[in-house]
């Protein structure tokens, strides 16, 4: 489901040149970035509309960009020009007004929000901290900055006054995982250093869940996908909404599991669930995810939140330290295997994105992505 | 619930300084201790029968026993010497009734008892060995003395020439744990003590259950909470009652799991059901705790006793020594990774019994148990 | 539930000797071993037809053949000469049919089929090698020589083309577990010989699919016993048919879990629910096996093969290396433990097979079966 719809229902409406160009100006304007899925159909409207159908040569596999680009472009065929206008003047106007209606969210009053984050809103109140992926727009895809500033978040709630630590998404999802465009702008010959710098990134980041010093809650508000599901077997309690989906898509994208869920997953639901998931991609419902083991408990999406927030604030009660020792005690069974799982994942993953069945894969994820 | 209940019915008929004293008579008479609740009670209704409401000044916070006699006392505010005279009258007469009705059991008579045990009944018949919690007055709480002589039994189960051993509880419950009035009694000089004392008890108690060498069932006829619960996941097989429920307060109580709890609940069910549990002390239903393999069946309690039985027998009746050498088998995998767990687990125990917030949350218990 | 019937219903027909001396004829035709218990049958009727009623001494305890075959002579009482000339015309009658009616399976023409096999067929379509065990009418009992074809086909199939590989049954049973038969005409002076060549070939079984490098999929067609269902744990997927049933009847026959069953039923689903498997024996409904985590799915059986190669041929066509090295991964963090847990249990089998509670519990076996 793209965050973003087209309106279609005002396709007949013709769009006159100065409204195209108020669209261009608009654009501008955008505090956010739409994502790489919208500006290439942006760009491929764009150039339709002023210079018509695709003609200049196919670009080279490896060059991702100049071929998602061409290949958004080539896409639209012989639509016409005026179409073109109008369907991109549509588009801009579509982006404007979802930003204008706040879809970004800052924290409420009453709570304590933590400076210096961009991704992600952090707040503290009633004992609890509390992550907020906040890159709605993009589905909550984590992008490398993104990472950092939840490892970040991680540490200093490790070490803050609150009782319990809970990550949660803004808008429709939970989140939608690794950002592909942390892909997309390589070039060839840096292949292997972005591996390795991948690589190295998703060890912090990971080791962080594993680190944890305090009863940690995921409040999974929408459908999860990819490391944002995995890291869950690292959660101390996952509620989930019931609108909330599970799903690993790793062998479609020539890639492999992280998170610790190669160890944690078998260990949870034995191994006949967990590969179902791992290997062969099968997505969850909250329901089913409930029944294996990965969530705790699920609610219905329209009493959600409140019903969860309530019990949470009960949780952050409790007395501290007991909930701390306790957490800690759990924990120290399994650190030192879990951090030996987190690099060996890592280092399989590093392989992976240099293989050629995972590039393959992501440019025919982008080709997908780019037709309109 | 608890186990006695005051006859409130009779609560308008008066009762003479003659009835008084002769309660006081029969209360000499009671064979079983009535628990540290009821003797509150008993304590509170004749101060205020004798002296009027309340009139000493409140003890120090850590003088627990002198704590509670005041708290017990003071609860009672301004209730008159006749009511008060009434109530205890009323008290003893109904513990003298609940004993003779003879709550405590007796082996029946085709059973082979074995000598020497208070708390505990120790049977043996059709191969089975059975131990029954045998305090139901107490809801079976678990005093140091029957914790030894649990651990006697056992040692005795595993080398006689029974197939199987059995653990049950005689009365309304399975076990309510470990009796808090382990704690109640003792010196803030001699907090240190008590702590190092009760670890090493714990952990040669659960150490038992670890090496026990034949297959041990669990036979859970009513409410288990705290130790007794998290021991489940040591015994190979759980049988329960729909009357059964699973607790376990610990962090309500400032304290953390045992019984390798923090090891084999997220083996058994996954950490996110696990940590609800034994973080945020969740209560679960049988039918719950049999969803999440805790429990292996449940049966209703009207014929719980007689189907589990016969399938015991059953069991009972298959070639012995594989049913060892299985059991061993499997435990074999587990056992030295069990044994750190129960070290570790007892040593965490030994600094929450001294912490502030465990003995804030035991002076709470017995407040709020001190209150008519 | 034997695979083949007695034709009850035409009792009551009288049989010439000449039909009688035809079909000890057509039994030489037959291609196929019938097995064991339906050739002590053929030998009882065959005596009772031409002796008369058993009139030799009863053989010792332990010379397991003749014990076998008087107990089955005998068991036929006082039956009359013709009555077991016509049984035993009818019996070959049937045997004959079921040959002719091609319960042995060819694979189907579009197949690749790998030669050298007897009691299995393997074959390769669509990047799936697909193993099926094919002595129906021994409802593919494992004897010797099939361990050794499995064996021999995993390692095979570990290193083709294949994208994955699947282990499935022709007929009405998956597989009914470790042909007995294996024990049946050891000398006890060989017995000690017996039990060290069974469990060092049985290691070597169980080692195979804990270093197969592909995933692997059981789909289960009917009920799986004994080893069938240990070996479960081992496998990365597992669909089973709604007519499929899960018993390891171990202590039953005097023996232990193999199949690394010991250490992975109690991670799947809790010690309690393994334990009633594993030691006591209690059968699973294909609905339960999917409860306990064992099975991945259940399909009804009618719609069973359909649904399940449907899905099998997508997975097939995923990238081949990521789901090679995904599960490698997953397996990587065990392989260890696993090879240890399985020489382990071939040790105590080792132990168990020369047992008396085992020899007993398979001479028990036997006569079951030799009555008719």
């Amino acid at each position: 489901i793209p965050a973003i719809h087209l309106h279609v229902t005002a396709a007949t409406m013709q769009v006159s040149q100065k409204d195209f160009e108020k669209a261009q100006e608009q654009l501008k304007l955008l505090k956010k970035d739409p994502g790489n899925e919208t500006k290439l159909k942006l760009y491929a409207l764009f150039k339709q509309a002023t210079e018509g159908p695709c003609n200049s040569p196919k670009p080279g596999m490896l060059d991702f960009v100049k071929k998602a680009k061409w290949d958004a472009w080539n896409s639209l065929g012989s639509l016409s020009q005026d179409s073109a206008r109008q369907k991109y003047t549509e588009l801009v106007s579509s982006l404007i007004s979802a930003e204008s209606a706040g879809q970004t969210k800052d924290a409420s009053p009453d709570e304590k929000r933590h400076d210096g984050y961009e991704h992600i809103i952090v707040t503290t109140k009633d004992n609890i901290t509390k992550i907020m992926f906040n890159r709605p727009e993009r589905k909550n895809a984590i992008n490398h900055k993104m990472y950092r500033e939840i490892i970040k978040a991680l540490q200093e709630a490790g070490k803050d006054d609150s009782t319990i630590a809970v990550i949660t998404g803004n808008g429709e999802y939970y989140t939608s995982g690794n950002d592909l465009n942390n892909f997309a702008n390589v070039q060839p010959s840096d292949m292997e250093k972005m591996a390795k710098d991948g690589a190295k990134l998703l060890k912090e980041f990971v080791a962080c869940f594993i680190d944890f010093p305090k009863p940690l809650v995921a409040v999974v508000n929408g459908p999860a996908i990819g490391i944002s599901v995995t890291l869950l077997g690292l959660f101390d309690v996952v509620y989930a909404s019931d609108r909330a989906t599970f799903h690993t898509p790793f062998s479609q994208l020539g890639q492999s599991p992280e998170g610790c869920s190669s160890y944690l997953f078998p260990k949870i639901m034995g191994l006949a669930k967990a590969n179902e998931m791992l290997l062969f991609n099968k997505k969850l419902t909250a329901a089913e995810a409930c029944a294996q083991g990965l969530v705790t408990e699920v609610f219905p999406d329209r009493t959600f939140q409140k019903e969860v927030w309530t019990r949470l604030k009960a949780y952050a009660s409790l007395p501290k330290n007991s909930l701390a020792v306790s957490k800690q005690l759990l924990r120290s069974m399994e650190k030192e295997k879990l951090h030996a799982v987190n690099s060996q994942e890592c280092e399989v993953l590093m392989e992976r994105w240099t293989s050629d069945e995972c590039l393959n894969a992501i440019v025919t994820f982008f080709q997908r992505k780019s037709k309109l």
